[in-house]
């Protein structure tokens, strides 16, 4: 079987962690959202891609689940004594990341291959995607503020605006990274992550115009990011609120109603299946919480398992 | 008195905290090369600079005398991990004063002004200015590769092609950063420390077109790098030999002849002297290495002496 998960941040590096301890490297492509992408201090900084390529390295900063492990602070710490710019938290060996990623950049090479080159380094070995070569930018519109930048937004201001809608600009020039089309059209099933519908999984949406299932033994499998109507962490429940929305794992699955044929929602949410299935999709109630390594391969098996029947 | 220290690196870094620490800091303003600076990885590194700065802060690394004290190399041993180019030693701490440099010169902040925040950020008192605000390029023009930017000769072929020129690129533009001027008219002396004639001094010289005390008061003092024939730190030894020239305190007395007018010699070379002196410059001989903080207040208090007694 082969297997395209579509990926934000945490949340989604998590699952994708699961499914890459299951499935042979060859049978998992991971399309990743870099609509959070952005320059800082000259850096080109994504991310998203960094989470998913951390986490599956086994680098990833176990506490807050981006950045990396043993890692340290000492180049921002000198940063902000000198009255920098530090509201957002770049650690000494993330900058590595960043300043090599940048100068292949400049250099020309598309993200892509610099996302290849360096997943070989890091022992990485499923295929990570960014979902674009062209850089697509997430604008956050807001209530105080109207539109922010993402990372403004999210990172900057704490993700205390009041949204009032997304777009992403750039859309018209950014096709999906080289080979995401071919992977797709092969896949046995895409998996969309728990992660946030509205600013992690819908750029990826609509770079890959993907608004159905390629063919009819495909099944697009999405995971519930919103669980007893909170999510483990990031904005999106409070989205939902704020664009009037009841946040559940029924307005997700409303989100991707039309596209997804399965939904997976959590336990606690087990007396909403019957609605989440009155919307055309299969539903699957498990636990969906990834506290701990063994969390991320339960829920990953139980992906799986999915879709070996659906 | 009034003095105006010029410096490159590390040797001309601890001569100019000697006279900090002798002297009131409105009394002492240390003009740096600038030739040396380059952009790295997207960064504007002025290495003299940060030299001179991170001595003052007693900051600097003891081991190397470049650098930052207490450095970790994390984002340089993932960059390196990653295929960068590593050629060029970059520390943790030492990178947050890069960022925000290049931060504050791509907004436009001239490089004196960038340098006063620093400054007052690391509690350095006296003055410190790059010796321009416009970029001069230092270039080597060698035996084995033609011309090369300075840190590509010095750091990345580590000085090896052999010298058989210099080129300050960039001259025409450049005028000496603000203050500079005003600063020499009014000094009692002009300090030349012991940093390499070829592309520590002779940069600063060009674009502050000194040739010459300013007024009849004034003295000029050079403390010679070279010192038993060789010098303590870097290539200007090599050099001479591969300019033709001998390498002694007298080719160093040589390059600087109608310009100053007391020379300060060790004494190792205590024969050379009456040479000096028949130069037209007054000679003194002393103990010039500074392998201690003692010895770099010691220098100073022999270079403050002859101010005084001339």
């Amino acid at each position: 079987m082969k297997i395209v998960a579509l990926a934000g941040g945490v949340g989604g590096a998590k699952l994708a962690d699961g499914l890459a301890r299951l499935l042979p490297p060859e049978d998992l492509t991971i399309v990743v959202n870099t609509g959070d992408d952005f320059e800082h201090l000259g850096l080109i900084i994504c991310p998203d891609l960094d989470t998913v390529c951390y986490t599956l390295a086994g680098q990833a900063n176990p506490q807050t689940g981006w950045g990396r492990r043993d890692e340290t602070f000492l180049a921002l710490e000198n940063l902000r004594h000198l009255g920098g710019p530090d509201w957002f938290t770049l650690g000494d060996r993330d900058l590595g990341t960043h300043l090599e990623r940048t100068r292949r950049l400049k250099d020309g090479q598309p993200l892509s291959q610099v996302t290849r080159g360096f997943c070989q380094a890091w022992g990485v070995k499923p295929t990570i995607l960014p979902m674009s070569d062209q850089p697509v930018c997430t604008i956050v519109d807001t209530v105080e503020h109207g539109e922010l930048a993402f990372q403004e937004y999210f990172v900057r201001r704490r993700c205390e605006p009041r949204v009032r809608g997304f777009r992403f600009a750039g859309l018209e020039a950014a096709r999906p990274a080289p080979g995401i089309q071919e992977t797709i059209d092969k896949a046995t099933a895409i998996v969309i992550c728990p992660s946030n519908p509205w600013v992690s999984i819908d750029p990826i949406l609509a770079v890959l115009q993907l608004r159905s299932p390629v063919h009819q033994s495909q099944s697009i499998i999405a995971v519930s990011p919103i669980l007893g109507g909170r999510t483990v962490k990031g904005p999106a429940a409070k989205m939902y609120v704020e664009m009037g929305i009841p946040p559940s794992a029924i307005a997700v699955a409303r989100h991707y109603q039309g596209l997804v044929t399965n939904f997976i929602l959590d336990r606690l949410d087990i007396d909403l299946a019957g609605e989440i299935e009155s919307l055309g999709m299969r539903a699957l109630v498990t636990d969906t919480l990834m506290k701990s390594s063994p969390g991320r391969l339960r829920l990953a098996q139980d992906v799986l398992n999915l879709v070996e029947t659906p």
